[in-house]
């Protein structure tokens, strides 16, 4: 069968252009792929390089309709969309990746973890709630929630938000009358990701593992590094768990999945985002295929791309630097710019402010010792701030 | 000094809108700089991915002026452009590279020859004539034109046209009567390319030597492979000459030197192109910075980029097979997705016509012969049809 996408009026529906659509758009530019972008900012990075754009909002069942309608493939770059428009497109003929059945369980997190517990996937002990009133009455009534452990929200959850360690009993009365769960703190020697992809056609690849440093405060990620230093016995562990995981899910599309490398030598899920996603930015330059290719490739049922590394890379994210909200100026830039294997991507966002990701930075070298080091001067001389 | 061009109001202009200023875009998009493409065709490859476009004639003075005057910066992707409204923009404090005066020179075949014969650049022997009966005229008066020669139009050749072989007599009676060059036709071992970028600060980088081969027939590169074979010793001489060229011409941006290893072992000019060039497509793939990246760096006067290589890269132009015309159809691309280190370029036009170019492949791999060999599978698997 030949699938003309290229050059034809074949037409992708995108929900959400933020710097994800952006990075996915200079894909279908390669292609000739023709894209309609939908978000809420009429200056949303994926905007530009997309071949209609429309503005509105990514949660208003008419408003995801009436973009949608006209589309064949029908992807997103967020979770936070309408689901029910995306079932009634679905239904309507339109090819919605990833579904809208595999979004409901990833996009509320109580929901996520207990696909785990049905399919005995590992993760973290864990209890569900409705609210307040019901997390308060798991404590009283489980005996196994000692101090600290974390909370999260159900949903809207993003970069840190929705997520917090409880460690006192003033904490366990801050926490918020909505419903989310509460997880076992364990013990980690690492945080892993690996991100997966899978078509219609049943085709699963997944790129090698990746490592994450998490920013102490902000709860971002703040480097990631690949290869990961794991035993091979461990990568493999972790590639294969992702995998299974997507076919679990018959996910279509990319799926994110992070992991801990727990300190007994255990890998337990943390949880996955069915997207691009920011462990996987490092592949651009990193890995045969990238991330955003391979989205392409899975929602669009082609062969999968290698997922083969290339270099050791690096990924730093370019963050607003505290105290600092208005127009972004790059402090620093020059100087990155003369320093070899230093690839800067600018999502094109104009205003900056605290710990908003404004860009990345990737950095390959022959060793991956040698891009770490690398990565600490660029994260030194590059500063996000404002006139 | 702190060059701020990223998000924000700075503008950087682009005279073709061709699939040369669509890859510029590209690097556009990833540092967010704000541009604008003048075209004469609504259908653009370059008119996707820009902030502003503006269809229009490039060679009208005029129209020229009105697109450019509000920009930072201004650039080509094609040579054929208003060179008058170029230097009477640069008089108006826009900065304009390649300077127009090296355009001036470039642009005509004549001109250009003469500058290396004025500058003792090494370059096969010819001779400049303003109409057929100069031409004729000079064929009398040397002895030394024997055939077969080379014969070239002064201005408008592009992609194998505006060049042709005098094989006979017939030929001679043939020739247009227009300005033109006739020149030897030296034996030679191979054809290479080096591209090299200069930027206002003077720096100078090329990258490594690659190696073309061209259809027998349209005389369009066919192949692009690198590294180039030829021993070091040769490799820095091409490369040295490639640099000295560019500083002869004090150059501005990229500028794509072809030349010839003769059968004796000399290097001679064939000719340049001042602007980003199908011989460093493979770039994209094969090296740290491309040539594109380059191209921006050196025009905003930034730090030049390493050239260094990646993997070793053979670059295909995909171009529209004979006896076909109209809405392009690319057969067998998807058999090209399942192979490893295939990267396939379509630059997003919609109608095909024999020998158009029309996207290319880089194939990459840990050692040229490989690649090589993948790229005459990609070549035999692969056609540009229409319906």
């Amino acid at each position: 069968m030949n699938k003309n996408y290229y050059s034809s009026s074949f037409k992708l529906g995108i929900l959400g252009g933020g710097q994800l659509g952006k990075m996915i758009l200079a894909e279908t530019r390669r292609l000739d792929i023709r894209t309609k972008v939908l978000d809420p900012s009429s200056e949303a990075p994926g905007r530009i390089a997309s071949n209609e754009f429309v503005q509105g909002s990514l949660t208003d069942y008419q408003t995801v309709m009436d973009f949608a309608k006209d589309c064949d493939v029908l992807t997103i770059e967020i979770e936070n969309v309408n689901i029910q428009a995306l079932k009634d497109l679905q239904k309507a003929g339109v090819k919605v990746y990833p579904k809208p059945e595999t979004l409901e369980i990833i996009k509320d997190k109580c929901i996520q973890k207990q696909f785990y517990a049905d399919h005995e996937i590992p993760t973290a002990p864990f209890a569900n709630f409705n609210s307040k009133d019901e997390f308060l009455e798991t404590l009283d009534t489980q005996q196994d929630w000692e101090l600290p452990f974390v909370w999260k929200a159900a949903t809207g959850g993003y970069d840190g938000k929705g997520v917090s360690i409880i460690r006192s009993n003033e904490d366990i009365q801050n926490v918020a009358d909505i419903p989310g769960l509460i997880e076992k703190l364990i013990p980690f020697e690492k945080e892993l990701a690996v991100v997966v992809a899978r078509n219609p056609s049943g085709e699963v690849k997944s790129f090698p593992v990746v490592e994450m440093d998490f920013h102490p405060t902000a709860n971002l990620v703040e480097y990631v590094f690949s290869p990961s230093t794991i035993s091979d016995d461990l990568q493999d562990k972790a590639r294969n768990l992702a995998e299974s995981i997507a076919h679990k899910f018959e996910h279509i599309g990319l799926l994110a999945v992070e992991m801990f490398l727990s300190s007994n030598g255990e890998i337990l899920i943390n949880e996955v985002a069915p997207r691009v996603h920011n462990s996987g930015h490092l592949s651009i330059e990193g890995n045969v295929a990238n991330q955003f290719d391979q989205h392409l490739r899975a929602i669009l049922d082609l062969p999968l791309g290698s997922t083969q590394i290339v270099k050791p890379a690096v990924m730093v994210n370019l963050t607003g630097e505290d105290n600092y909200k208005g127009p972004v100026v790059y402090d620093g830039i020059e100087e990155l710019l003369s320093l070899e294997g230093v690839y800067i991507h600018l999502y094109g966002k104009a205003e900056t402010r605290p710990f908003r990701k404004m860009g990345h930075i990737t950095i390959t070298s022959d060793n991956l010792d040698e891009a770490r080091a690398k990565a600490k001067i660029v994260k030194e001389k590059i500063k996000v701030i404002s006139k």
